[in-house]
C-alpha cells in the first residue's frame, strides 16, 4: 500500500504582496494608513491636553498594535484580564494596567509573577481584594501598583464614593508590597450615547463625581498620582475635564460601526477617527439572488463577526455601500440583500465569488474571534499580525 | 544585574482531579454524564428509526466529541467549513460532509487535498461550483462526493426545486472525479420555532418540498443515495418523515438555553436532551451588592459567552437558579442581579470569589471562543479536551 500523503496544514489567510482580493475569507483586514492616522490623532490630542495616553489593548489584543501605540508616545497599555497582559509583556510592553478587579488564586499568582517583569497596576473595590493581592505579591516577591476604582455612574465595579475609597487606600498602605497610585473612574455607558450633547453632559456628571472623590482623598492628605478612565466616545470631554491624568480609549484604533453611529461635534475638532478594520467575506451562494426576496450568501456569520452592537455594514470604495444591507448572521452564513428603501434591486447584489468588505459592529469581541490580523496598504497585503491575546479572558 | 526570571506561561484552566470549584474562570465545563446520556438518546432514536446519524461538528469543534459520537454509531460528522474539517481528519475521522458551498481557490485546494485522506462530501447550488470542484480534484488527484442542496424554505443556500437540482446532477455527472450522492435539505429556521405544533407543521412542509424534489430526480432516473438535513429542534419529525436517510443535529450534545426554550412533545418520547455545557464564572466585584439596584459582577462577558440567542441562565444544583438573572454582558463583565419578580433580594446574590455556573444561550459560537473544554464528572475535573477547530471559519 502506498504511503498516505502528509496531511495538509491550514494555509495562512494571506501572504505579503498579494492583492486584498486574494485574501482567504473570512478574514479581518487592517488598513494601515487609516490605522496610522487614528493613532496620530489620538496621541496628538492627548499631547495637546497634557494628558497621558494608555490605550486599552482589550480592543485589539495585538502586541504589534501596542508597540505602535507606545512608539508614538503612549505611556503603556491597559488590559482587562491578567492573562490578556501576558503576550504584551512577552512582546516587551513594560507598563501595563489591569483595569479590573482580579479575584482567584491562579489569576493572582500570574499577576504577581508578571509584576517581576514589568510595571503592573490593578484595580480594587473591596478590602478582601487588597489582602489577596498583598499575599500573592509576598509569595512571588514582587510589588504591584494599586488603583482604587470608583463608580462614577455605571453601577458596575467601583466603590461608591471618596469615603469608601479612602478606607481602601488605608488598607493598601498597610502592605509594603502594594503602592497606592490613584483612582480609576470609568463609565462605559457614556461611550455609546449617540448625541454629542448628551455625551458631553454625562461625561461632565461623571467628572464631577470623580472630582468629589479626589477632594475627599486630598482632604485626608492622600495624593492620587494617577486618575485613569475615559474611552473613545468621551475622550474629547475627558481631555478637557481637568480630572484625568491618563485616558484609556481602545476602539479609536479601528472605529467600529457602533462608534460610527455616535454624533460628532459640530466643529471639526481633530478627534474624528476612521474605519480601519474590515471583515473580508466572499459570496458563496447566489441561488436566491433572483427570487422574490433577492439575496446572496457570504461566508462570514456569527463566528466571524460580533453582532452584539449591530450587524456589520457593507463598505465599498472608502464609504458605506448604501445599496446593500447585511441582513442577518447565522453561525457561518451572512445574508446580504439590496438595502431597504435605497431603490436598489437584485442588480446591486455582488456576484458569486466576489469579495465584500464589511465594517464590524463591535471591534473588541470581533478581534477576539481571530488568530491573525491581515494588514493592508493601498490594496496590497503588507503582513500578518498575531492577535496573540485572543481568548485570554482569564 | 541578576538574570530576569523566566516569563510565566498561562496555566491550563484546570487539572484532572481538581474540584469543579477550583477551575480558573471563565471556563467552559462539560458534564460528562449528561453528555453521554445525550449521545445515547440521539443515537438510539436514529437507530430505532433506521436513519443514519451524522452529527454536526460545528456545534462542538472538538475531535474528542466527534470520536465519541462515531464510537456510538454515527456514520461520520458534518463540518460547515473546509478548514473546520482539518482537525477532525487529523484526529482520525474518516467520513466528513462539508454541509455548505465552498467558493475560493484556497478552500477548494484544501478540500481536494483532504479528500485524499478521508471520504469527503460537499454541497453545491450553482454549476460554477461544480466546475471549480472538478478542477480542484483534478489538480489534487482526488475524488469528492457531491450533494445538491435544495432550499426547503429557509431562503439561504440551495436551488429552488428538483428541476434545478437535476441540472446540477447532470453537471456533476460530467466529471469522473465527482460523484453525485444525493440531496441536502436543511431549514435552520424550523429548529427554533418554540411551539411543538408549529415545529411539526413547518418540518412537514419542508419534508414535502424535499419529497417533491426527490420525485423529480427519480422521474429522471437519478437515485439519491443520501438525503441529509435536520437539526436538534426538528429531529423527532425528521426521523418520522420517511424522507431523510441521515440527520445532522449538533446542539443535542450540549443543549443550550435557546433550545431549552423549545416546547417539547406532550408525551415523553425519549428525545429530551439535558444541559451538559456550562460556563463557569467567578464573582469579582460586589461593590454594588448593597445598593438600591443590587448586583454583583462576574468575570465572564461577551468574550466568554455568545449572546446572539439570549443571555446565559444561572444554574445551581442541577436546575435553573430562579433567584438570579444574568442581566447584561459587557466585554469582560457579566452583571448578575436578583431575578425580577422572583421575590429575591440582595441576599440571593453570590459572594465575592464564589463560582457561578451558567447555561450558555447559544452553544455553537460559545465553543468557538475557547481553546479548551474542561470535562467534569461528579463535581471533579476529569480532563481537558482541545476545541481544535476553534476559529476555523475559512
Amino acid at each position: 500500500m502506498p504511503a498516505l500523503p502528509t496531511l495538509p496544514a491550514l494555509p495562512p489567510p494571506a501572504l505579503p504582496g498579494q492583492p486584498l482580493r486574494a485574501v482567504d475569507t473570512p478574514a479581518l483586514v487592517l488598513d494601515l494608513d487609516a490605522f496610522a492616522r487614528n493613532l496620530e490623532r489620538m496621541q496628538s490630542a492627548c499631547d495637546r491636553a497634557g494628558v497621558q495616553l494608555r490605550p486599552h489593548a482589550k480592543a485589539h489584543k495585538c502586541p504589534d498594535i501596542a508597540l505602535a501605540q507606545v512608539a508614538r508616545g503612549a505611556v503603556g497599555i491597559c488590559c482587562q484580564k491578567v492573562s490578556e497582559a501576558l503576550p504584551f509583556v512577552a512582546a516587551g510592553i513594560r507598563d501595563l494596567h489591569v483595569s479590573n478587579q482580579v479575584v482567584g488564586g491562579s489569576k493572582l499568582a500570574l499577576l504577581a509573577a508578571l509584576a517581576r517583569h514589568a510595571h503592573l497596576s490593578v484595580c480594587v473595590d473591596d478590602a478582601r481584594q487588597v489582602e489577596a493581592l498583598a499575599e500573592a505579591c509576598a509569595t512571588a516577591g514582587s510589588r504591584l501598583s494599586v488603583l482604587v476604582e470608583i463608580d462614577i455612574g455605571q453601577g458596575r465595579c467601583g466603590v461608591a464614593d471618596g469615603t469608601a475609597a479612602l478606607r481602601l487606600v488605608e488598607a493598601i498602605d498597610r502592605h509594603p508590597q502594594l503602592v497606592f497610585r490613584g483612582l480609576q473612574a470609568y463609565h462605559g455607558g457614556i461611550q455609546h450615547l449617540r448625541g454629542h450633547g448628551e455625551r458631553r453632559e454625562a461625561a461632565a456628571r461623571a467628572a464631577q463625581r470623580t472630582a468629589a472623590a479626589l477632594r475627599i482623598l486630598q482632604g485626608a492628605g492622600v495624593r492620587s498620582e494617577v486618575v485613569t478612565g475615559g474611552g473613545t466616545g468621551s475622550v474629547e470631554f475627558d481631555l478637557a475635564s481637568g480630572v484625568y491624568t491618563e485616558l484609556q480609549p481602545g476602539s479609536y484604533v479601528f472605529m467600529d460601526a457602533d462608534y460610527g453611529r455616535n454624533q460628532g461635534a459640530a466643529a471639526a475638532d481633530g478627534l474624528r477617527f476612521e474605519h480601519s478594520l474590515f471583515l473580508a467575506a466572499t459570496v458563496m451562494s447566489v441561488a436566491a439572488a433572483s427570487r422574490a426576496e433577492p439575496r446572496v450568501i457570504v461566508d462570514a456569520g456569527l463566528k466571524s463577526v460580533a453582532t452584539d452592537s449591530g450587524l456589520p455594514l457593507p463598505w465599498r470604495d472608502g464609504a458605506r455601500d448604501g445599496r446593500l444591507d447585511y441582513l442577518a448572521a447565522n453561525d457561518e452564513h451572512g445574508i446580504v440583500a439590496p438595502a431597504a428603501g435605497a431603490g436598489a434591486g437584485a442588480d446591486a447584489l455582488p456576484a458569486l465569488g466576489e469579495q465584500m468588505l464589511l465594517v464590524p459592529g463591535h471591534c473588541d469581541p470581533t478581534l477576539n474571534l481571530y488568530e491573525t490580523l491581515v494588514t493592508v496598504r493601498g490594496g496590497t497585503v503588507a503582513g500578518l499580525w498575531p492577535v496573540a491575546a485572543r481568548g485570554h479572558s482569564r
